[in-house]
């Protein structure tokens, strides 16, 4: 290998454009039943962000490297491991880092991915879509006809909602903050897309009879998450799943009281953390046949190689951008 | 009957102080399957307030008479009426209004009640004691040994909640407004009492280590519901039930999403509605049983005649009460 093993790393949580450095590290030497990888690609999420600043709900022994969700390809195999090869991909263990070159892992940890799907999206396929697929799975019993609203409506989990809800004739109402999102999440299949400042829920719930919008979606807080809250039916359920370093949740007792609205909470690490393997397998395999058959994509706003992997993460802690940011080996 | 048969009453919806008055009505006269009811004893509760100001989850058809609880002497029987005697009590329906010294009810709404226990705890009997129980009884399933915290301890709620808890050996923290609550909330059954200035969660929920604390009663709002969510253990489920004319709720994101907290509703209006009578019975025998052996008495700050029913709906409406204000026929 003649590529530098660059990686993103941190000494001290805090703010990312702050701790983050860019080192170089030398060429991992693998023990008996590793493997090697080499990055081919990381998205950088918020609770990337939020766990190298400590915000996060758990935090990684320091130093570590930054990335919790990335694609590896094995470019050497230790002793001992027999079912893995060269070439092959997998996905990169959370505890490992993301954002560095090469990495030993134990094979034991590796999680297979098809070689025939686009590497970027691949890389992004463990956290967002499931979470997408979780949340219209595991709270409320969804029948086709049925509604759903969501604000952030153009983040990846959002795209993925309205994407995998479509399919199943779940409609999807989406807020956003920004009018050019419209089109795009129309195209990924939203019934209905409102800028939040247009947003009347009032409005929504007599279209809707109220009944009709059983399950709400925040990843907000503040404000927002207070529309969601008055525009779902009687008795439904708001399950909260980021927002964490944002505006507090906050609305009038009344609707938990007169309305019957459940608010609940759901982590995906947690979902990892407690299901056996064998429904991460069945969940892994429904997300890729959604890649495959291009039914489920997550917008992407720019890749930065390694060597670049400073600029990638400020630009993902801008605003306004179009999709996710990702880093490449 | 020589007295007169005096009520409060409103034409429409406003301040109770603006909108309630004092009127006479003529004797009521009995239709067929009907009885006379005469009012012994109905408290004021936050929601008949609310119910008269129109902010309570459900209107009355105007004119209309206030009070939603009360108990009621049978004084005359109508036609057709065979099981129904002089003298004995019944609760007077919420629709009749309560604060009226004679009122013609079905007899196929009465629900009766013990003549053996004072008048003034039985009238108090239907609502607040059944929702400390169902609060107890309906969202976790708690052990002997297990924690509850609530906010507005000394509500007539709270109180029934630590006599009903105590006698299950579940453990209650109380937060009050007021240091001069912590003896009788004592001698209730409670197992802590904390004013909200003097409560840190962060201790509590180090001291019980998180975990032994499973359900959180709100029906305060505002500061004092996060100051619960912070205190309760993962997975916790916290009960709004009141407080809907005051601070919204609020708090951070990450509790329900690292925390698993749930926030929930109960309404103890749809519980009556939704459930049959044979559990309405169960829920009202268990409910006198405890009544009558003294485990559960809820605190009387003053009772009023009905010719002092408007002094009894301001003082009902003022902070520093020793308990609940009561309208006597």
């Amino acid at each position: 290998m003649t590529d530098k093993n660059l990686a993103l790393r941190y000494e001290e949580n805090g703010k990312p454009g702050d701790v983050l450095r860019l080192e170089e590290l030398p060429y991992p030497s693998l023990g008996e039943g590793e493997v090697c990888l080499r990055l081919l690609a990381s998205p950088i999420h918020p609770s990337d962000l939020g766990m190298i600043a400590g915000t996060y709900g758990k935090k990684k022994t320091l130093p570590a490297t930054g990335g919790r969700e990335g694609l590896g390809e094995v470019v050497e195999v230790g002793s001992g491991v027999s079912w893995v090869k060269v070439g092959e991909r997998f996905r990169i263990p959370e505890g490992a880092g993301c954002w560095q070159r090469f990495v030993a892992v134990a094979a034991a940890d590796l999680w297979p991915v098809p070689k025939d799907l686009p590497a970027e999206q691949t890389a992004m396929s463990f956290v967002n879509p499931p979470t997408a697929l979780r949340l219209l799975e595991d709270f409320v019993d969804l029948q086709p006809g049925d509604w759903v609203i969501q604000n952030a409506g153009n983040s990846a989990v959002g795209f993925a909602v309205n994407q995998l809800a479509s399919r199943r004739g779940i409609k999807v109402v989406n807020l956003v903050r920004d009018e050019s999102w419209k089109e795009p999440l129309q195209e990924a299949g939203a019934e209905m897309v409102f800028t939040e400042s247009e947003f009347d829920p009032r409005e929504l719930r007599k279209s809707l009879s109220g009944a009709g919008l059983r399950l709400g979606l925040n990843s907000v807080g503040g404000n927002s998450v207070s529309q969601i809250i008055k525009s779902v039916g009687d008795g439904a359920t708001v399950v909260t799943f980021g927002g964490m370093v944002g505006d507090p949740v906050r609305f009038p007792t009344r609707y938990l009281i007169f309305n019957d609205i459940r608010l609940v909470g759901f982590w995906m690490d947690r979902w990892y953390r407690t299901q056996p393997k064998s429904a991460v397998k069945q969940m892994m395999e429904e997300i890729h046949r959604a890649q495959r058959t291009g039914h489920l994509q997550v917008p992407i706003d720019q890749t930065y190689p390694l060597e670049k992997g400073l600029e990638a993460v400020a630009r993902a802690a801008t605003s306004g951008r179009r999709g996710k940011v990702l880093i490449t080996g």
